[in-house]
């Protein structure tokens, strides 16, 4: 009976669970679609098919919705990377996959990304520094990976790690901006496309300037 | 008489056209500080010293500012290019340029720039296609760099200058997310470095990918 009881509060878990992640989707679209000043509490639990008490017992507020949508994001993205450490990458095929992390994440958390970028602000104080710390920790994964890549001589020694991976993760990120789904490159095409440009240069070798 | 009239007229329109100035610079910074959703027309009214009614005189909205905030920002962009266009620059002095006129730009438009990026999407869908063929504009002259880059055989015949300026785009323009004035490295040396990288790539030669 004690077993019973307690399976049926994980089945209330899990649906509890579910439900809140259904909310944050949808909330996640529309602000992406409106942007995040232009949807309401009201919005959300009409694209959600909930009631607005329903909504806010599952949220306190916007700002909670806006926080569950970075925490989600930034969880992916990290974890991503710590499941690659057993392979032992070299620093050039770990960069590749860092840079199509974030791009192939379109084809899954579209709003998720464009909320998490223009929106973290909007968060209170002390909310924008919990994200801003994991945040941080994706450019240090990167930065990381550079400073291996110079000292194992895949990368030219002459390049600040730390300013190559502000340029790196400019590239990456940026692709929120324009991404398309089912056009020319799929998005794991456009991290290839990039990390060439990035390693090998635009420019031709003979024209290769000091 | 009649000119002693006009130039009065001239006066009062430099005067207006002053104080318009001065209120898109506040409100520029204000959206920059608090974001575009946290501030109202009584805390602009407030930044410039004004009261709301002849805040309300100069412009009949926020959208009205944030549109001039863009429209301001995009001309002085484009405008710069326009410029050189006597100078007769290499492909690659050429790509430089324009990479460096989106990152000194934050030395003087840091929160026109944030505003521009993160809150076109806020605006009337008419004026968003207005502010989009612009930005476009911008992009535009990078892709038109780098095919005559191509052509002439500074850059890579291999290379898709629709993407590649992608790269470079979300590169400099993901500056203004990090950028801190009297860092490590000024704007142009930002430009620079990033530039560099791009041309020659962070890879080492002899380890260099097919």
């Amino acid at each position: 009976m004690v077993e019973d009881t307690m399976s049926g509060t994980e089945t209330r878990t899990a649906e509890a669970d579910q439900k809140r992640a259904l909310i944050i989707n949808q909330a996640a679209r529309l602000f992406d679609e409106r942007g995040y000043g232009n949807t309401n509490m009201t919005d959300i639990a009409r694209a959600g098919g909930i009631a607005k008490p329903t909504l806010y017992h599952y949220f306190r507020s916007k700002d909670e919705i806006l926080m569950q949508i970075h925490e989600e994001f930034v969880a992916i993205l990290l974890s991503k990377h710590e499941e690659r450490r057993q392979q032992n990458l070299s620093a050039r095929a770990e960069l590749l996959e860092l840079m199509a992390d974030v791009v192939t994440l379109l084809d899954t958390h579209r709003g998720h990304v464009r909320v998490f970028f223009e929106h973290a602000r909007e968060l209170p104080a002390e909310e924008q520094r919990v994200i801003r710390r994991k945040r941080d920790q994706f450019r240090a994964n990167v930065i990381e990976t550079l400073q291996r890549g110079i000292k194992n001589g895949e990368f030219t020694p002459t390049l600040d790690p730390k300013l190559a991976a502000w340029g790196i993760v400019g590239m990456v990120n940026w692709t929120y901006q324009w991404y398309v789904q089912d056009a020319k490159y799929s998005s794991r095409e456009i991290a290839e496309r990039f990390y060439t440009m990035v390693v090998n240069g635009i420019g031709v070798p003979d024209h290769r300037e000091v």
